[in-house]
């Protein structure tokens, strides 16, 4: 059934197992808790941050799989995506595995998008089990949207720092876990901002978009949530998202945090806090999953959030659309 | 419900409409006779390539809508893709239109996971029509994937020419046209083929391996189909596809027809034939629609593929792992 641009599930699809791998700057936070493989050196092992960004969205998706007590027989589909030109992560890590692939591009809402339509797929009975996963590479993302690292550029006080990470889970037709209740298909939502340093205020109306159509659709607000999280707006990106919601008469902010703010252990350093694809999925993947199961957090509201851009299209004077998937969790 | 990777529609989704734009050169062949635009100038009054791929999405989009007599309001989600990194022609494309988004990335199978997911998402319920689209421009691609068309490089003779144009159509819940009667989520595949220059050897395996894994789920075999349609796979992709199903014990042969193929009027200036997202998008949204809703094909097998490789998974030495999603038309 759908009201508005929200999808409700009449028998909720549930998460039930789920991982997360993260690198050894992010292992320093609170992931250094939660995350079920910390990285000592970025590289894991492999010759390129390409290849070690692959590698750690295929360990999660694996090691989601193992920790389910699944085998890769268990599984229907793999809903990936991620940052990279031609999503190369999820489509050389679904190589690794014998079950079919649907590929998404979503940019760093990708764990909402794969999030909403896992649930989607298995909510209709067409797939038992489906694996949601996604992640990106600090160095990576930089050769690829930015400058060589070699160049040491400097970065100004309004960027982000891509998070080194990968998280997945498995979604079930049954079984004890977190269920997803609803999910709001998000708009692309252009506001005019060509600052490609600054992801959080082209972001932010994306966000506010989503959630309020959310509310409305549901006929919630924030006070009915725990939690509404996003994915990596950022400490500026965050506050703007409060902002613009409160104009239109929603007051998010005691409910609020954004995986980006919460990633890393200072962050003065990282200015304002986390990004990238691996942000939310290595955070929700862990932390976040981990409080729902132990009773912390009962419903949650994720909508994370893409900025759709390409060096290609900023080179050539465009504005930075951007989009937010969001889907209700509850316990 | 779902047997082996092929998923069923209890009440099969109907493609009620459709739109092809194409440029100049593609409408010297079968398009400038089916598709609904033809371009004079493929800059298509543009200041760069990729507005011009994005423009003729957003038109194919509007003009699928418009034909089917439907107002943007009519429409509950978009899904889309394409082949520039971050797919920005499919999310600037969304731009233009007040309804959800929903991002995908398979390469030049895009045309048939828009289809798959679409259908899967009418036939849950969940909307009632989405818009499945996507495109590719011969300039942005070389652009991105090969060299600057300046230089005037030579292509080896296995080469094949990315088609300028984009097709897409509304599937609806119920009205009259063709009938997605089922899909096919498909595997990745990877024969080790690394000659870039060569995608139809490298996707001809995941094509043959979602044909027979179709044939095996749904019991039939060629003899039931009108026709065997995949996206780009080129002469020799063709070739070897027949050469693999027949290995297998199916004779596709006198049924299996390649939109590449199909797509230009010379076949030796473009050497393999046409390739892109937009070939099978252009054939299939003009061409072949229009056949089938004559009557002409009942019962159209097709199955676009997907090279998931980037200039950086090359250049690092990687093979190219390859996709296709296939869906089972009937009218």
């Amino acid at each position: 059934m759908k009201k508005g641009n929200t999808v409700f599930f009449k028998k909720p699809p549930v998460i039930t197992s789920f991982a997360a791998v993260c690198g050894s700057k992010e292992s320093e936070g609170v992931l250094g808790e939660f995350a079920d493989i910390t990285l000592v050196d970025d590289m894991y092992g492999e010759s390129t941050y390409e290849k070690a960004e692959c590698k750690m969205l295929s360990s999660a998706i694996a090691l989601a799989i193992e920790k389910g007590g699944l085998e890769e027989k268990d599984i229907d589909v793999l809903m990936s995506g991620d940052l990279l030109n031609q999503i190369i992560s999820a489509s050389f890590a679904a190589r690794d595995f014998n079950f079919p692939f649907l590929g998404v591009y979503s940019a760093c809402s990708t764990m909402s998008e794969t999030l909403l339509l896992g649930a989607m797929l298995i909510n209709a009975g067409y797939v038992k089990r489906a694996v949601a996963a996604t992640g990106s590479h600090f160095a990576s993302a930089e050769r690829q949207y930015r400058y060589p690292l070699e160049l040491g550029c400097t970065r100004p006080p309004q960027a982000q720092w891509t998070v080194t990470g990968a998280g997945g889970c498995v979604i079930s037709d049954k079984g004890n876990g977190i269920k997803i209740v609803n999910g709001t298909m998000g708009k692309v939502c252009d506001f005019g901002v060509t600052d490609v340093n600054n992801m959080g205020a082209a972001m932010a109306p994306a966000a506010a978009d989503t959630i309020m159509q959310h509310f409305k659709d549901t006929g919630t607000d924030a006070d009915d949530y725990d939690l509404i999280l996003t994915g990596d707006l950022g400490a500026l990106g965050s506050r703007i998202l409060k902002d613009l919601t409160w104009e239109k008469g929603y007051d998010i902010s005691p409910k609020h945090v954004d995986c980006g703010e919460m990633v890393y252990k200072v962050i003065e350093k990282e200015f304002q806090g986390g990004s990238g694809a691996g942000c939310s999925a290595t955070i929700l993947n862990s932390y976040i999953f981990t409080k729902m199961n132990a009773g912390l957090y009962k419903r949650v509201l994720f909508a994370a959030t893409g900025a759709l851009l390409s060096t290609v299209s900023s080179q050539q004077g465009e504005s930075i659309p951007c989009i937010s998937h969001a889907v209700q969790l509850e316990v």
